[in-house]
């Protein structure tokens, strides 16, 4: 396989007009096709069915809570089986969890707004500081990107290396400037590249010692449980962030979005003991708390957490192949090209593909000009802004494997037109 | 039967004695009983039991809404069927209704929130101003105050008369100051008092021409089909608003906390056009979607809302002989004493005990060494501060019918040795 860069302007022109018949012929299907979003497939979401079993059988159980009716008010924290279930998850001790409502990007928001309206542990608000800054490691998590956006937070973002983010810039950042008030990260399965933060990089995480007293770490642990081969640990913050006398610099959330009901889980949170406080403050006059039904229907279906290990290994199966046609389409059509790279990931829902240096948003147009729906070139950055116009997100677990097959064949026609068209100049 | 005020000093000291002595006697019983919350009864919570049945036969229902698989993310504004539930609580239509999470409340505070950090309708972020101040009917809702206490928003009192708040004073404040930005208020049956708005003051609100643009009235329908007998109407202030040609004015909220589980079910928001445009940009930024497999639920449950009404007599028929108890016990052990007044309610939570002024700390204390939790003496002012020190919300949905008799029992002695008291001027 030749590299496109290689090429004589004949050999890029050749394959420019053999690549625009084959593409013309995939248009002309009319297909409608997405990668966009990391929603799970209808068959993971039947995983879960049991869900929405008859409990009523549990009627003890209902009542048993503390002499808390699960159905009425109360119970701000959450209940026994949902604080361990997610405690399960993050590998920390029930006591630690917050129970949340359906989302934990709810909780993250919320988490803001309260630092924004009331601040954090006594500190200013920040909603009366003349600046706010957030570290955001790119590519990163669009939705995260929103908030800080939404907030008027400004966004200095950290690359990403593949062991996490530059933690020399992390470092030196947060222990100069006092308007750094937090990071928002995904430390396993990284979102959109599937990075996983190395033992270094949480310790370095820990031991932060940052100039502003209430800078918080974000650790979005959504795919603590999304392993798509063998379980891969991370070192837990939790316990490391005591370790290093800095209990309370991290919260860190986690939901059964993509384990139960992407729309219908429950979310929560780990932090310390006056960061739970702190927490709790707030939700105290915004809730009489959360839905104690579905946490118990999740403590139940799952166990108080010991169906987990189980029941992601479905997910996986399910995931595992979806993933596969990606990779292999990528290595079938563009191997050996050298118009762009992609990292294999072990976990978590998306592939992030990056190529030639000004074909990312070229490469999206062609793709929904030919009926496949990616997600947005500039999304995975601060501002929707790529400096390189080079990186696609790409989320492989909702279309069939049919529909899948056909999405990456079309996706890297896309890739290598572009990049065809980048190398006759055509794309100024 | 004598009023104490027309009782000579030794009719008061044998009255004392006897309360005394009936008053230890109940002590010794060494109860727990609670009229503190409004809160349903097991009974009450039984009523929904259907909820928790299995809908898996529903999976067509399931996968039906516009193509969006109800366990999945997406839905921002929540399915048709839980629409149409609170539209028809609502008398609205369903294109009015945005729906939320399990509480009214958390829509609230997040609605207030919003407008710290963002601002409504484009409008100055009110924690960007010097002053924010609320209208606060009294009395009323602890938790409405609690929201106002926790964002530093100046709570200014507003009396209530039979027929809703002060409209006079109302209208006068709104527009001369700006500053004022908001009124918590509910509309029906409101809380503590159990009062109904008059044709005439819905109207009011309706036409109010507030200084600030960004004034909004905080319409907390909380009881809206919450009857202890016949059916009861109000106008509609969404259709009085349009009318008047204020449609913006007002958020109005409802939840079925308390038509089916007070902690599990659902809630929303009526509003215009515009107020819900507004509301979904922060909605889109926050969250993924509220919980739909619930929405479709209640949807099923109550079949799009045409159950409500049946639905709600058996609420009322075990609620009913609750507020019948309290009554009776008042009357009875009352009666002709002049040593207090109350409102018969002809619907929601709570019933309002004024008592002779500076007598509701002094009651709630002795219900209290009696075995009897009531809601905190003030609580239903802003800071927790009755100027009087005479109103005592009476909460008589949660305790069995038989605990709720010698509740009420014991709280008619503890407001006639109150009394007794204070004309002995014991009670400095």
């Amino acid at each position: 396989m030749k590299a496109y860069k290689d090429m004589t302007k004949e050999e890029l022109m050749h394959e420019r007009d053999a690549l625009t018949k084959a593409y013309k012929e995939w248009q002309g299907k009319g297909l409608t096709l997405n990668m966009a979003r990391g929603k799970p497939s209808e068959e993971q979401l039947d995983l879960s069915i049991g869900l929405l079993n008859n409990i009523v059988d549990e009627m003890d159980v209902i009542r048993e809570e503390k002499n808390i009716d699960l159905r009425n008010y109360g119970g701000l924290e959450g209940i026994s089986g949902a604080r361990e279930l997610l405690a399960t998850m993050m590998e920390v001790t029930p006591d630690d969890v917050l129970v949340y409502g359906n989302s934990s990007l709810n909780m993250m928001f919320d988490t803001i707004s309260r630092a924004w309206s009331k601040g954090i542990l006594g500190h200013t608000p920040w909603c009366q500081l003349d600046k706010v800054k957030f570290l955001c490691p790119v590519p990163g998590y669009d939705r995260h990107f929103a908030i800080c956006e939404y907030f008027g937070i400004e966004m200095i973002p950290v690359p990403m290396h593949v062991d996490g983010p530059d933690m020399d810039m992390v470092e030196e950042l947060v222990s100069s400037d006092d308007s750094i008030k937090g990071i928002l990260c995904v430390p396993k399965f990284s979102n959109p590249q599937g990075i996983v933060y190395s033992d270094e990089v949480v310790k370095r995480f820990a031991a932060l010692k940052p100039k502003a007293e209430d800078f918080r770490i974000f650790w979005d642990n959504a795919y603590c449980v999304h392993y798509l081969y063998e379980e891969i640990k991370i070192l837990n913050i939790i316990e490391e962030t005591r370790k290093a006398g800095n209990p309370d610099i991290v919260f860190e959330f986690c939901s059964t979005s993509k384990v139960s009901f992407a729309g219908a889980g429950i979310s929560g949170m780990a932090a310390s003991e006056a960061n739970r406080k702190d927490a709790l403050a707030t939700m105290t006059v915004m809730t009489i708390g959360h839905d104690k039904v579905n946490q118990l229907r999740h403590a139940l279906f799952f166990e108080r957490g010991r169906k987990i290990k189980e029941h992601m290994e479905k997910h996986a199966a399910l995931l595992r192949p979806r993933f596969e046609i990606v990779n292999k389409a990528l290595e079938k059509n563009l191997g050996g090209k050298e118009i762009g790279t992609w990292l294999k990931p072990k976990g978590g829902y998306f592939i992030t593909f990056e190529a030639l240096e000004g074909c990312a948003t070229r490469i999206v147009q062609l793709a929904k000009e030919c009926g496949v729906v990616m997600t947005g070139a500039g999304a995975p950055f601060p501002y929707h802004k790529d400096p390189r116009d080079s990186v696609i997100r790409i989320a492989p677990s909702y279309p069939s494997r049919e529909e899948l097959k056909e999405a990456a064949e079309i996706f890297t026609i896309c890739v290598r037109l572009a990049s065809v068209e980048k190398f006759l100049g055509e794309n100024a």
